[in-house]
């Protein structure tokens, strides 16, 4: 027997498998769900994923720290939750996780600061891009 | 002699010191010194900034790199240059930061997708907030 | 028999039927209703509306795929699903859908590097806006 | 001779070749300049630009359009310029920009409006989701 | 007989008792329940809302005013919500909350506009930062 | 002697001489000189700031304490500047700046917090609607 739908397309087949045998798990979240729609973006989108959230220089489960700090950001009540989800899974700590809040608030704050008193950029900065 | 500046009030002379201290330099960069007009401001947030920033859960590096994050995000290019300056200083190799602008593409892209297609969130991603 | 509600004021009632009209429908979604409770502004966002929207130099199918860009890049949830739906019946088809969706993806990435890489504007650019 | 520059990676080298060729210019602009940093995202992101933005079921000329408008609402200066410049080289007039403004500012409206009185998406723009 | 919950810590039970006090009400509202899973978070947003949100050189209900602009820019709908209803217990009237409606709006569409202008400061707001 | 340039169409011209009259000023600041490249955008924004900034059921200078709030979330520089400078004149005292900038970062940061905790409305806020 198959989890195989019969109405997928092969590509949405060939990468649900995927996920499946990359996260252990049987379940496909909402989220490649609603992309299984589109075909070529479902496969780009996974394929980009699976690459970038790899272990890396940037340990993973910090990799997962950061895309729930832009997803707060970018107030996407999905990505939040399943971001924190993943980052929990990896091993994020409650106490890491109020650090990752604090952190996320702290930029927040120094960021509408510097907005609001128009800053400008110091030289010392700006050398750092050589 | 001394880099006191007279027109300086008392807690701007004390937090301009406590800077100089902490980070082992001269150097007041412009956001502290356009912060200098609200005393107590100035005084809350580099306080807050220094207990936040501190080596914690999440180690120091990771913190200026979740920073750099949501200062993208946040089109707050001030920050982004003096955060990335840090999070360099701080260790953060070439290769990371790639790593680093990878993640967040990646998390902008699927926020902007979950966006999109309005996805619900799941209910085992809603359990994690147990 | 008429569809008008006694309790609406004479300005709601006149709006209410020209949406009715132009839209060739009986139905006021959601938007309208809720904004019926502030009159001038009712008035005011829909006769803005039914001007801007109006075939013009760029086609309305057009118009609404631009409406559905802001939308997403704003994050608004009704705006989104409203303007997907109001340029599908527009005869936005699923192949431009997909297309529409890899322009805001693709338009949201570079956006991001720009900001991140904090480029400068260059001179022949700037000369466009003579 | 030629205009390869001996401090360049070879990929730089052959996306900068292809731009050219692509758009019939010597000019690099500073986008791709400040990306040569970064190899692979830049070999990836132009790679995905040229597929995305070449005449497709969306005209070349309203891309552009629903680039300038993403780019407007994410606050993307470079972004702005750079592919208002594009949309007016791809054909867009005077008239067409006007409305195209006339749209952002309408969608970004309505979208604060909608976000402001919490409205529910109606249960027909759902059903469009089939 | 108490309304403090025997699972709260002895932070939480203060915070939530210094609401109730504060507030002249037995309601405690979701976002400090929701935060009472971060003791320090919990204390110190407390205690800066009650320190900021005081009657001040700002009259309150002014405040809360500003407080729902910044909500509805953010995209947050529970804060839109739950500062809107405190607006209005604050003596906003309806006259008051359609002007704020239209203050917003209009700040919002010219922020657009500069932005799409790319419009530089002029030398005379500059110099108001003196 | 006048000063209207003889190159600007008659509607410009018409709206500059009524934003010195009204400011009382000879001075048009840049926001309004680079709109006057599309007269009908120019004509109606002008109309409606001047009507919704008038002094009404909320005091002109809390208008544009909030006009600041907005420009500030929506990372708008030159909205900021001119904003700033125009509640300046009005009144706002530096003790009040500083009121607003604290009201501006709480908003933001519980903003933040309500977003990242994924907190639901509460019914009596929703009451509130009626």
């Amino acid at each position: 027997m198959t989890t195989v739908s019969p109405n997928k397309s092969d590509i949405s087949n060939e990468v649900f498998e995927d996920i499946k045998e990359t996260r252990k798990t049987n379940y496909i979240n909402n989220f490649w769900q609603d992309l299984s729609h589109n075909d070529e973006e479902l496969y780009n989108t996974w394929n980009q994923l699976k690459s970038v959230m790899s272990e890396g220089e940037i340990p993973y489960v910090y990799k997962e720290m950061i895309y729930v700090a832009v997803s707060i950001i970018n107030n996407c009540n999905y990505c939040i939750h399943s971001h924190t989800y993943a980052a929990k899974k990896a091993g994020m700590t409650n106490a890491q996780y109020k650090e990752l809040l604090s952190v996320i608030l702290m930029a927040n704050k120094t960021n509408a600061l510097a907005t609001a008193l128009g800053t400008q950029v110091d030289d010392v900065f700006d050398a750092s891009k050589e």
